[in-house]
């Protein structure tokens, strides 16, 4: 466990800038957003030393402005240096630590990574589909309809053990949290089809019921997920517009 | 000059695959599209040498969805490898030309790049707000008010000669075809009101003005550029969803 703070409470408008140790590394983390778990997947995945500073980001502490010009998760931190982003955090983070790198050194091999990974962001444009459900159930049939047939193209564009080939890797670590956001989402009464236990279903996805059962139990992911029932309800709150308690759990 | 066929006639649906020589560098471009030029700008900045298929992409040929599966421009091909995207295809010149390397190699000024150039299209997406008004002179101040405040933004966002820094770089690069096609819609009637010459206007926006300018006036840029007059006929048939005569000028 490299990771510190990945369950601290959220910090939020008033309260002060926690000090910085020079040299320390740090992950601005939101606990249930996909975007920022691909930042902390990727920090995990190389082993870097960090300390985890959850946000508010509803009423987010005014000095974050100073890091992160929209005040947004992630950002990570570095002697004084801030990288925000996370379709460009996990290369920056390879770049800087290239002991632990996770992208093919081969520049061809390293495309086509990164383009599958962008391929696959339509599996984060399905999560909108699910919020619409579930404000309103009468959207079901018509808006799990394309969910499914997300679901299906990622089944054909799996044709390894993992995206990246025979371990997990690029691809794998900047779609699975989009992918846990869908299966939060089917724990949630009559939002989605999906089972929860054995999800998307071996049936109709094979290789991605076992690709998804294998990241989701990896070391890797266990380290910074948050627990289904928790997140199921931060997601239902977000897409009701309710409000959001971003200490779920804690 | 590196870049052979530029001003090719453009191939189309039952015309066969022109023959690759072995090691040679093909790049695969449509002369009217601000995607396809950002790689045409990489690939004459790095000093390619490199053979130019432009593409008729309303009726393609067949043989390119073996290429990319959406049959699309710009693609690049090398020894039988085909690398697309416009997005991934400058850095990705970079891994495999380091020798021509114009992204920083420090990972934090790498990174601060492509986050410039992610910022920066916002230009990209202004354009279509000039293709409406083509549709319909009647939008046109809504429209280009939306124009006038990307371009205020994009001022704020140069602080040195260029984006890159002292010299045009990756932002630069990756950003100047979409000024490039706002500066086409300023020649057409009562679209825009921005000045052709001295585009988009020093007491606006100065330092854009100048930016502009020099990137224009450089070899890289001359070297793959089509004449405004032609390029402004296309766009303007394109929006009014005209016949689109990729040999325009030629």
């Amino acid at each position: 466990m490299t990771l510190t703070g990945v369950t601290s409470k959220a910090i939020r408008k008033g309260d002060p800038e926690p000090p910085l140790a020079s040299g320390k590394f740090r992950i601005y983390n939101m606990r249930f957003c996909p975007w920022a778990e691909r930042a902390m997947i990727y920090v995990a995945a190389k082993g870097i030393e960090a300390e985890v500073i959850n946000l508010n980001v509803t009423d987010k502490p005014e000095w974050f402005y100073s890091k992160h010009y929209q005040g947004k998760a992630p950002a990570i931190e570095h002697d004084g240096k801030i990288v925000i982003e996370s379709g460009f955090i996990p290369e920056y983070l390879d770049d800087a630590f290239p002991e632990s790198r996770i992208l093919p050194t081969d520049p061809f091999e390293k495309v086509q990574q990164k383009l599958l990974a962008e391929r696959l962001t339509m599996v984060a444009h399905a999560v909108p589909q699910l919020f619409a459900v579930m404000r309103d159930r009468n959207l079901k049939n018509e808006k799990q309809e394309k969910v499914f047939e997300v679901l299906q193209q990622a089944e054909n564009l799996l044709v390894h053990d993992f995206y990246a080939g025979s371990a997990p890797g690029y691809p794998d670590y900047l779609t699975f949290p989009f992918f846990e956001k869908i299966w939060w989402s089917a724990s949630l009464d009559d939002v989605v089809d999906l089972p929860v236990h054995g999800f998307p279903g071996s049936e109709k996805f094979p290789k991605l019921t076992s690709w998804f059962e294998r990241i989701l139990n990896s070391d890797v992911v266990q380290s910074v997920t948050q627990p289904i029932e928790f997140g199921a309800e931060f997601m239902n709150a977000y897409a009701t517009h309710g409000t959001l308690n971003y200490d779920l759990g804690l």
